[in-house]
């Protein structure tokens, strides 16, 4: 039965409950590992006595150690104490003393250390063929390439090796091998994950990534490694919950039809409006929006300034033993060379001024879908034409650190010629959490296969809580039932501090509505009296953090509690306090303020 | 009468209320330009019939437009419509066709501009004399520099020429002539003022700063010209208010005496002693800071990568007629060539670690006083030795706006061998109305004259509304009756959002106090009824940006409205719907929460 165990991490931690011993499991991961019989995932295993030592160390089950003995790999651009980091280079190589912070945080949390996975060299790259080592195979297609640069990584993963992996994204290295593989990539934002022990790519745009068969395991993980490093200078604090169940509307801005690209892929095309059509199925509002911003960006990381951090990394190596670097790799570095530091601060001016418009752009819409590649290729494609293909690959992945988004790549139904379907979706920085719920949605609707195992999708995890309807992530439901609502003079202290209309309502059958002495203008004042009426209002939302301002401006005797509704549900929402009713007048049977101000000809705005 | 009348917003408001006619303020201005006799302050002048044009279009008072009628001025590296802007170097000078985004907001606004000052070419220098132009005299001491780069703005200020004059300020240009010609420099946050139109000195750190001769003048001008330009990629949008009054206790940072440079300036240092002293009378707690990393952040600015911002802006003129730069600055910004792509990079890796440490180090601090200078020089001393006395200049300046901070130079007493005292008070970003609060209520206190004129500072002007004992900036006063005060259960969902405990309290004797039904835990519920009685509470300070987190959470019958305290103010805090006292308890007699408990040994935290 230990063969046929999905390593997801419910599956183990059902095997674990039934008594399974992770000394066990270490054994079966060496086993199919070995059954696997593929050189190019793993460029240096953790001997299998000290993998089981490992497991024995957890002593007895743990419910303070999240991934109590879960197996995982980490691509070798990212240290373990003790081993080898070769970034894909046996010149580079070195053997660090220290776990990564990313690795440390893992291992504290109950997880197994099993190998290091083979890249493209110095992680520059999307296709997995960049390496000294064998090329990993595609674990759906061996004919196509496995992508990169996180290649053995995302391989490990979709075969079942272990139950997840780290590998690194700066150009789309998390989120192209996932996408040809079958498996979850999620690219966190940027500095959500410490960097330190990690030898850098572009050290302003890298991000550590978290390869995994469900969009659940990937946000259970980065639970676990999203924590402030204080040594890394580009560390941000991300706070949880890590995934938040999608609301039932949510707008989701795709590229424009004229602005998709393909490479002539229809089969690709087809498998992307596919899954357009379940996101909107779900809910989800698609917004067409111009790309060419995007697309902008994306052709700067490599043509433009950052290729000198890469240059930065490896300058020493260059100018002892150039012949030590991947041709292909040093071709695409040392164009560095013809940089001056002036050409550096053009290119920041550039980027702003394209993440001003990208803002812009993306102004009415809560993530981005996207294709997570245009189309795939061939090992020997890529072999022979490998900087324009590997281009292509990053068409949809290339400008997301530029412009500070978060992202994952989710399986989708395979296309009609058997590669592996994906999309990505993206959000600004800070969003993981909105992006995972969707794309745990997304995966669990699409009921495909994970990775190249065959196990099926614990789907019933998918089906988190509702929550008001149509809120934004990171937004709280405010009623209001007076100048606030639309169109009326106090509506502008809610949109001038990002609010947004939700929906009508009414109040449960149990209030009272006055209009307060004083003025003008005049304002009414809500009061739940257990016997009422259904009072009209407006649900609006206001981002969480200008409540505080919004707050700080409400006069007494108005206050913000719970407003029970109509349908049931409850929202925060505008209150008066009885004690303020001196002088007023019962408006209730107006049934709204909009009603009362028409019927009595009240000037609202005077 | 006219001649003596302070060019202050207040000094000519009441003028103009009393009938003073706008086109007579001109007249005089251009009088007081020709009685000033320094031909080194302006670059250019408006002639006087436009500007008297322009003082009749404004047409009859307008209180829609706060700045009505004020004369000003901008440094000549900032664009007005039809005049030449030269930034300090003939061949480098073009003829605009539209104003600046500021200069037309302060138009717009009603101000009507005189003149382009005089400064060191590009704005590169502190000293005010690297200039082709003649030096501007310094207003309080012609035998020392005028101080640069912005030297005509700060000195055409200081003598009462006009009311406020715009500089830039991206190593300290806009504070450190305030310093030396005993006026006010406020340099606000990065992107507050839009760039567009300005000459670029490094464009990521240049801020456009307001001269003027009181703090509340500055902000007054910085309200106006705080529009967000979606034109200026580095703009960010700043809310008002901008000055904010200084709540009781502020923390301020200060160096550690091991860290002050005053460069054997004893009187400068005896001048910085006394200003500490008076913080410590206003109430502020002075914490020493080791200054090692601000230290270290200065020097960046011209020995990194940041010079090839510079030099990115004149490359085409110094390969065409490098005699036309001025050979102090051509020296320093042909540093730049010899800096690598990679080199900029890893400054900015530097600088991110820098960032970093910073925040560390201010973490326990609201703001930071430091001196705005740590000596001066005579001009002939700086002809000698233009490069590091320039340098010693930029002490407590250089670092700011790489660390991303806010501030503003305020004149002090004077030292006791007769120069101008100043100090500078910085903030994070985004924190401009506290330091303004700050530098108004130390400029009041300090009684100087305003600049050179000899006129005195309206200081009733600089005590401003009482707010929140205590209430740091941007944080909401909320009253806590129940398990959200110290120590009992619920008090985490306070602190561990940032809040902070101010004092304990009680209500206007008009509450009743209630335990409200159901539980554990048991939940007060606080009420007014007019009747009733005082009831202790704890005053806390949440963060703004945390209240939506807290709020949501907050439960029926719940809900935080205004409390009225028994001293006569009124916090946002706490209250309970009368709807929600159905077989709640009144334990107003126990005249609180605590009381409550402790009598009937009800277990609080259950």
């Amino acid at each position: 039965m230990l063969d046929t165990l999905p390593f997801t991490l419910q599956g183990l931690r059902a095997a674990y409950g039934a008594g399974l011993d992770p000394r066990d499991v270490v054994a079966e991961v060496y086993r199919r590992i070995a059954a696997a019989d593929d050189p190019g995932i793993f460029i240096s295993l953790v001997p299998e006595d000290a993998a089981r030592a490992s497991a024995e160390a957890l002593g007895r089950w743990d419910p303070a150690r999240p991934l109590w003995g879960i197996p995982f790999a980490v691509k070798d651009n990212i240290d373990a104490r003790g081993m080898e980091t070769t970034a894909g280079c046996p010149a580079y190589a070195y053997t660090p003393e220290a776990d990564a912070f990313a690795v440390a945080a893992l291992r504290e949390a109950g997880a197994i250390l099993i190998g290091k996975t083979n890249l493209d060299q110095f992680a520059a790259g999307l296709v997995g063929v960049r390496t000294p080592w064998p090329v990993p195979r595609n674990a759906i297609d061996p004919e196509i390439v496995p992508g990169g640069s996180s290649a053995g990584s995302a391989v490990a993963v979709a075969r079942g090796l272990v139950s997840f992996a780290l590998g690194t994204d700066t150009a789309g290295s998390g989120r192209v091998p996932a996408a040809l593989n079958n498996i979850v990539g999620l690219k966190p934002t940027l500095g959500a994950i410490s960097t330190t022990g990690v030898v850098p790519a572009c050290r302003t745009l890298d991000a550590v990534s978290i390869f995994a068969l469900t969009v659940e395991d990937a946000a259970e993980v980065l639970a676990c490694a999203a924590r402030f490093d204080a040594d890394d200078p580009y560390a941000r604090p991300l706070a949880g919950p890590f995934l938040t169940p999608p609301p039932p509307v949510l707008r989701i801005g795709v590229p424009r039809a004229a602005d998709l690209r393909f490479f002539g892929d229809a089969a690709a095309a087809d498998g992307y409006e596919t899954a357009l059509q379940m996101l909107g199925r779900e809910g989800a509002q698609l917004v067409p929006l111009p790309f060419s911003t995007f697309y902008e960006t994306a052709e700067m990381l490599y043509r433009g300034a950052w290729v000198a951090e890469r240059y930065a990394v490896i300058e020493d190596l260059l100018a002892r033993d150039p012949e030590a670097v991947h041709p292909v790799t040093r071709g695409i570095i040392e164009g560095a060379t013809s940089l001056s530091a002036a050409d550096v601060f053009r290119d920041f001016y550039r980027l702003q001024a394209l993440k001003r418009a990208a803002a812009e752009t993306m102004r009415g819409v809560d993530m981005l879908c996207v294709p997570s590649i245009p189309t795939s290729y061939r090992v020997d494609e890529v072999l022979a034409d490998p900087v324009a293909l590997n281009s292509r690959l990053g068409t949809y992945t290339n400008f997301v650190n530029l412009l500070d988004m978060c992202g994952i790549a989710v399986p989708v139904a395979p296309l009609a010629d058997g590669r592996p379907g994906s999309v990505t979706l993206l959000a600004r920085a800070g969003h993981d959490a909105a992006v995972a719920g969707m794309a745990a949605r997304l995966h669990a609707r699409a009921g495909v296969p994970l990775g190249a195992t065959g196990w099926t999708h614990p789907s019933d995890a998918a089906a988190p809580a509702a929550t008001e309807a149509g809120l934004p992530p990171g937004h709280l439901a405010i009623a209001a039932v007076g100048a606030h609502m639309s169109g009326l003079p106090l509506n502008h202290e809610l949109t001038g501090r990002g609010g947004r209309f939700l929906r009508t309502a009414s109040t449960a059958p149990a209030y009272r509505l006055y209009a307060l002495a004083g003025g003008p203008p005049k304002r009414p004042g809500l009061v739940r009296t257990g016997r009422g009426a259904s009072i009209a209002l407006e649900v609006w939302a206001l981002p969480r953090e200008s409540v505080g301002d919004f707050l700080a401006g409400i006069p007494s005797p108005l206050s913000i509690g719970t407003v029970s509704l109509a349908d049931g549900t409850a929202v925060h929402g505008f209150l008066c306090e009885s004690a303020g009713l001196n002088g007023a007048e019962d408006i209730t049977r107006f049934g709204g303020w909009r009603a009362y101000c028409a019927a009595t000809a009240q000037a609202v705005a005077s």
